[in-house]
């Protein structure tokens, strides 16, 4: 094999063999060859694509450089739920603890935030005491037992795309639809779930900016599912606007509280009832989906959900305490509000600024290994398609006293008050 | 600035500014950019292409990195050639005697052959005593007082050339036309000649497959050289069979040296009258083409171009002896024909074929640095368009038992006998 003949092939379009994917892959881990002779691999591939038997070999090749987890250990039906990441997304919190009420094991390994958007790892690790970390054992153990589990991502899931992503991310090769979905999928596809839900953010809070793009990711990643022999669906969701109103980790976690509760915002707890009901049809419990859609709304109404919820912190290591008394998280110092400057509607609340200007207080990273601060971050009290008065509060800042100019200035280019009143759906597509 | 956006620029198309492409030949020559990051950048190159600003900026950023050559030194109208590189290849040869007879200042900057191409170093080297590195004082002192000059290329010529040339031929980013187009006037513009001829070689043994590439590449060459002030004109040139009959260091010097005393064959001396004639007409000392074409015949039959050469071999230590004496060039061991197979017209005498059964012989280098033999070769008797008869010698194979068996699979690889008698032009297009 010669890589610059493999490089010079898919410069031409062509479509390269399995041996020939197998062997970038892993010539490139090992370090055989060099980043100089990937990244133009990278970049040929940036533009001209890659054909659907190539995504999934480049996906199974990149999975089985690292660890192939062993979920049947897991009894029963298991579900995967990953978001592409977006701005206040904090459905996994409100999801995991619904599908265990209802007997659907959910076992997942998130990621951190980075740029703009927040993981639910740095969300959960603002809760005093929760261990992100857990042994295999007692990983399979808790799932088993309380039907819920979120961990840390293990440093052993696929590390050639580990390698890969950190040299897309210097050579402006991020951007390519085969190589998103084939990252995403390496490590979906390598645990062993019954089912993976992928929820696709479209918008400008996401990595996809419109739907016509998002479509091309999901059909792509359900298409290297199917061909790896597992069931997947995509979502596509709306991310123009921050999901909910919490933006920032402790903040988002009181909110998730709160949804458990039955206080959620509305388009929170649609889009967790939503994605549960998909879950609750896929498990075969119910018919229809109107029917799967009362189920799990049924767990936040009857309280099961939060119960599940209590169980899975206590089980981590976390203060229960902190889920009736929100001032256990630590709380930061100041609250600034941000005004209408004028009467009309809430034409944009643009979740990309809204995720800067929360990054800009310390809610987020800029680089990995940066620290965040999980106290400060914005609530957001009004959606787009609101009418506001002027002076009306649209959103407030929770501060500690970093980065507030900054922060303010993201927040004066995120909103924009018009004549308008324009609504969006918050499920764009359901691809399957 | 910052390189990963000058990157996504390129990616979408833009035009880079003036300071960006100094920041990425700068940066890369200095180590401050990794050799991926320039791949990327190289890559996006090779997709989207320059504007012929870019390509200017990029050249003439290149040059700057090294020796910029004081030709001011040398009196009267000065003129550089630059062959794109070929099979049989040894116009400079001939054209700077040539030229040097009729009072124009012909010095070169040469390079050594890689590939299935010959360089005007290594033919000049076959002749015993020849130096090929001059100090810069005997160099000038050379051009003005014999007129003429040819050296082996500075290691300080444009070596942000050297080290991005050598990234590209590992990455398959060499077949671009700006990026082939600046790394070649990189090192034309780093000199001070009046005018610069080029001869854009088109066909299997050349670089540019075609015209319509080929084209491409001139018109980009010559509009760099205006942009930078300078008079160049491009000759596009037919390498679809070699040039002249021998092929191989040494053969090729004896060739030249027939040509010189009026003996060539009709293609090489054709090709070398022309471009003279293009020098002359430049040069200002007649007005027509055709005038000048038969002073530049004139300097071959009137033994004045052979004598500059006898002035030229001498003033570089070579032995003028051999000029008369072709056995004081090392001989081959083995002469071996190469018969026609039937009756036909010589469809096809495939340069890229030739040049790699020469290389096969010892001919050439596969990679820099590696030991040439220069006694080995190929000589062509024969013609596109010739008729052959069965049993007739096409060629001979001059060898010192190295790579026979592969030289041969090379010839059969070349020769086509067929029933069309195809004549194609020599000069097939004049850019300027």
């Amino acid at each position: 094999m010669d890589i610059v003949e493999i490089i010079s092939k898919k410069q031409q379009g062509l479509e390269l063999t399995d041996e020939e994917i197998g062997y970038v892959v892993a010539g490139y881990t090992e370090g055989v060859i060099p980043d100089y002779q990937m990244t133009a691999f990278l970049m040929a591939v940036y533009f001209k694509g890659m054909t659907d038997d190539e995504a999934t070999t480049l996906t199974l090749r990149m999975r089985d450089t690292g660890q192939v987890l062993d979920h049947t250990k897991i009894e029963g039906y298991k579900i995967d739920k990953h978001s592409t990441g977006g701005v206040g997304d904090k459905t996994t919190l409100i999801l995991g603890p619904m599908a265990a009420a209802l007997g659907i094991k959910f076992s997942k390994m998130s990621g951190r935030g980075l740029g703009h958007t927040g993981g639910t790892i740095d969300k959960l690790e603002s809760i005093p005491g929760f261990r992100v970390n857990l042994s295999e054992d007692e990983f399979y153990k808790q799932v088993n037992e309380v039907g819920l589990a979120v961990v840390a991502q293990s440093g052993n899931l696929a590390p050639a795309d580990k390698k890969i992503y950190a040299l897309r991310d210097v050579t402006s090769t991020v951007a390519s639809i085969p190589l998103i979905a084939s990252s995403i999928m390496s490590k979906k596809l390598a645990a062993n779930d019954d089912e993976i839900i992928l929820d696709v953010k479209v918008g400008s809070g996401a990595f996809m900016k419109n739907v016509v793009e998002a479509e091309k990711l999901a059909r792509l990643m359900v298409e290297i599912g199917r061909k790896a022999g597992k069931s997947v669906m995509a979502i596509l969701t709306n991310m123009e606007q921050p999901l909910g109103a919490c933006v920032g980790n402790a903040l988002e976690v009181i909110e998730s509280i709160e949804t458990l509760k039955g206080n959620g915002p509305a388009d929170l707890e649609a889009l967790c009832c939503s994605i549960c009901a998909y879950m609750i049809m896929d498990a075969k419990k119910v018919k229809s989906l109107e029917e799967a859609y009362n189920m799990a709304r049924g767990t936040l109404l009857d309280g099961s959900a939060l119960a599940k919820f209590k169980e899975f912190v206590r089980a981590q290591g976390g203060d229960i305490e902190c889920i009736d008394k929100y001032s256990l998280f630590q709380p930061a110092q100041n609250r600034i509000p941000f005004k209408a400057e004028r009467d009309g509607y809430l034409e944009r609340v643009d979740a990309l600024e809204i995720g800067l200007a929360a990054g800009a207080l310390g809610a987020g990273r800029h680089k990995l290994g940066d620290d965040v601060d999980h106290s400060v971050g914005i609530v957001v009290y009004r959606k787009c398609g609101d009418h506001v008065k002027k002076g009306d509060t649209i959103l407030e800042v929770f501060s500690n006293g970093v980065g507030e100019v900054q922060c303010f200035e993201h927040l004066n280019n995120a909103i924009t008050i018009g004549k308008q009143r324009k609504i969006t759906n918050l499920i764009l597509k359901v691809i399957r």
